[in-house]
């Protein structure tokens, strides 16, 4: 268990190993037997609990309701739309037989509910009375991935999926973009995650969508990671699996529909965002321990204290208190590498000083402070901790956000520095595939906050009327 | 979809009709596309969150961490235990390829998830600082079932599965009984299905487990449904998964281990204990709408004074104030069909006196109330309509248990009455199986609250220091 605490490979030496190693040795998760899964230890299953309480206020707000569909899609089902099934047929994990017995049809495990909640309402839908529908569920699904990578990427992850159904395009169009900005503030505020936010270009749009927001966040190494989409589907969905509704009119017509996600993906960002050589980083509200308190000794007095400082933090914190027989330089090195915000150490010379000794996990002092006024300044920490991760990410995301206006370089800035480079684009599905194939790079968004004028596309010269984000991407 | 409310079979007609007519018109489920799966529409789900609500609160009490492990099992690592691999094996849904790709092995997708946290912790733990573990997870669950019944049995279900390993016999039998104090407490104080409680049968019990405790209640028609397990291991899966930790005097040791669980299923208890020939009743603290809102027309004035009163009750409960165009009469129905505890309607000549009329779901009165005294009126009502639920099914229950000393007794209450009936058994599984061959009944719990004195075994007249309760059961 954590009771060794391994050795972290540093950040700028190599990426993708200091990324394995904070993750195991902040007992986020391990291996499943399954090629491709994962487990969710405690602590990593902690933070995506926490991400799901505050996006799970806000869908509510929204009056969207929690509902849980069927595992599994039937063949025939999944087929009714072709895209889908073309962008995700090689990725179906499928279950063919039952005890020893053979099934007589592919049973597919969701990698995406559209189809079941599409097949489900054009039973349910019947008038514009039944109108809006806002469902989401929190769920499991598989997508079978040749590559994996913890969070990132694994043939099982967890997430929520919402599909709502309006009555007019306008009304599903607002949702889309709602949803967008629920998005952008459980980035933004909760997870501290400065986003670019925008419309996906037509090649980089979901299957089956009219229109696909993003939100992109630019990790440490300067990769790019989409950390939620919002799809609007017009009347697609509604007119491949023929729902209908009567208007106030008294007329027929396809509703609207919309569809939204965001993962335990979020989680990788999270790490690859804000954590150091030390260990996992985790903004505050989304920490499962934002105060650890740890006792120097073993004396009546010192765990008394801790005991009373405990009862007081509870009522506004997740603390932990350790009190197992492991020595308190371990439990301080645990604090660390699994991202505590706050740690509280507490002495038998500090007690007779009244003051206890206080970390910030961002900056790693150490401060003195007087047990009488320590809840005001513990308040104020975590409110600056929380502040300085954002705007230390903010600053990391402009040191790596770059313009070009030709091809020439746009190569040379993504050759020297990874990072987020904007360009004049054409927008075509062609040229973007073009840009791919030289560069490895791919658009993330169109910008919804940046002035789209007119111009020549950085890579085929032709007209472009598009300001385009791209990046290299996990 | 619920616009035209369906006619519910009366309950004493057909009991299984009628569980279908309330389950659908409840707007609670639908089947899903693959035969034996179920949809949770909102109103479904809804009741399902709150009760993870409760449960989940209690859990963490007991430091209970929720954690997520994979859906699928390769075959190799479920046969590692026998008893489970046999009790599961013809109920598996197996994923056999990816794509159009065979798989080299077979994976299982999870009925429980023992084998799967037991390899793992056969890996983490180490030392007796790494315990007590103590694991839960919210999840789905597949197992093929032949007849499946809405939220009873179906082939994929909702559930917690909790898993926890200890240093000590003592501790982990205390955990299992602690977990039986706090399904006692949800289905008692939170479901208001009075339980009787106690230890399974060896026939009964769980495969590989020493001991199971469980929760049983008594549906409307007399038969019993198991409402929620927990087992104790002792240190069965420690020691076929080889999980060994240093004990205090550094000497090896397989910790010992318990497993429980609630489902989806409740909803089916709930349904089958308090709904009528009127449709769903439900227990205010897991009722999704608490309290119906309705405007008897479209006056400002009785629009005004209903948001309101929403927007006072909304400090407190669940409220729906349902503004859509649909006729009153339609939301009174509907309000009563899903179970709303409180309906309040006013209309203009209500408004005139100064008061509302509100009904109770159970007792469908309805009551005359000043407005400026409804806060207080409702706060009360609330309560006695739990007590009301709470004591009704108690009473059932009572009129439904019964003891017998002998078969012949046996049989002439179970052919007369379905319930519990109360008899001297002596334990023995053949005798067990002969009791359920001759019967079509089974035990459900030696109580722990029911003295347990030596006679005669009811069944096979051997001795008997067993005092056990049968009944025809789910």
């Amino acid at each position: 268990m954590a009771n060794q605490i391994e050795k972290i490979t540093p950040r700028d030496v190599n990426f993708s190993q200091w990324y394995t190693d904070v993750v195991k040795n902040a007992g986020l998760m391990e291996y499943g037997p399954v090629k491709g899964t994962m487990i969710f230890k405690p602590h990593g299953f902690g933070i995506w609990e926490l991400i799901q309480k505050f996006a799970d206020i806000e869908f509510k707000k929204e009056e969207v309701k929690n509902v849980y569909f069927p595992l599994l899609i039937p063949e025939k089902l999944f087929k009714v739309e072709k895209e889908h099934i073309e962008g995700f047929a090689p990725e179906l994990a499928t279950v063919t037989k039952v005890g020893d017995k053979e099934l007589g049809e592919n049973l597919y495990i969701r990698p995406t509910s559209e189809v079941l909640i599409a097949d489900f309402l054009s039973r349910e839908i019947k008038s514009y009375r039944d109108l809006p529908i806002k469902y989401n569920q929190w769920a499991n699904v598989m997508r079978w991935e040749k590559t994996t990578r913890p969070f990132l990427r694994s043939s099982e992850f967890l997430w929520q999926e919402g599909h709502t159904f309006h009555a007019s395009r306008e009304e599903a169009k607002k949702m889309t973009l709602d949803i967008l900005e629920i998005y952008k503030y459980i980035a933004n505020e909760i997870l501290l995650l400065p986003v670019i936010f925008g419309k996906k270009t037509e090649k980089e749009k979901f299957a089956g969508a009219k229109e696909t927001y993003t939100i992109e966040s630019l990790m440490y190494d300067g990769q790019a990671l989409q950390c939620g989409t919002s799809h609007y589907f017009e009347d697609n969905f509604s007119k491949v699996f023929n729902i209908k509704f009567q208007n106030k009119n008294q007329e027929e017509e396809n509703p609207y529909s919309t569809s939204w996600g965001i993962s335990t993906r979020l989680i990788g960002a999270i790490i690859m965002t804000h954590s150091d050589d030390f260990g996992l980083v985790l903004p505050s509200k989304i920490a499962p321990i934002q105060i650890s308190l740890i006792a120097i000794n073993d004396f009546v007095e010192v765990i008394q204290t801790c005991e009373k400082l405990k009862s007081m933090f509870e009522l506004k914190y997740r603390v932990e208190l350790d009190k197992t027989d492991k020595s308190f330089g371990f439990k301080i090195s645990e604090a660390e590498i699994k991202g505590v915000p706050i740690r509280i150490e507490i002495g038998p010379r500090d007690l007779k000083n009244g003051v206890a000794t206080v970390s910030r996990r961002d900056l790693r002092t150490k401060e003195q402070v007087e047990i009488e006024k320590i809840n005001d300044y513990i308040e104020k920490q975590i409110s600056e901790y929380d502040k300085n991760l954002y705007n230390k990410a903010l600053q990391h995301r402009k040191n790596l956000t770059f313009k070009a206006n030709t091809l020439e370089e746009y190569i040379s800035i993504i050759d020297k520095n990874p990072g987020y480079v904007l360009v004049p684009f054409c927008g075509e599905i062609e040229c973007e595939t073009d840009i791919k194939h030289k560069t490895s790079t791919n658009s993330r968004c169109i910008p919804s906050d940046i002035e789209q004028i007119n111009s020549i596309c950085f890579n085929c010269s032709k007209k472009s009327s598009l300001m385009v984000y791209f990046a290299r991407a996990y």
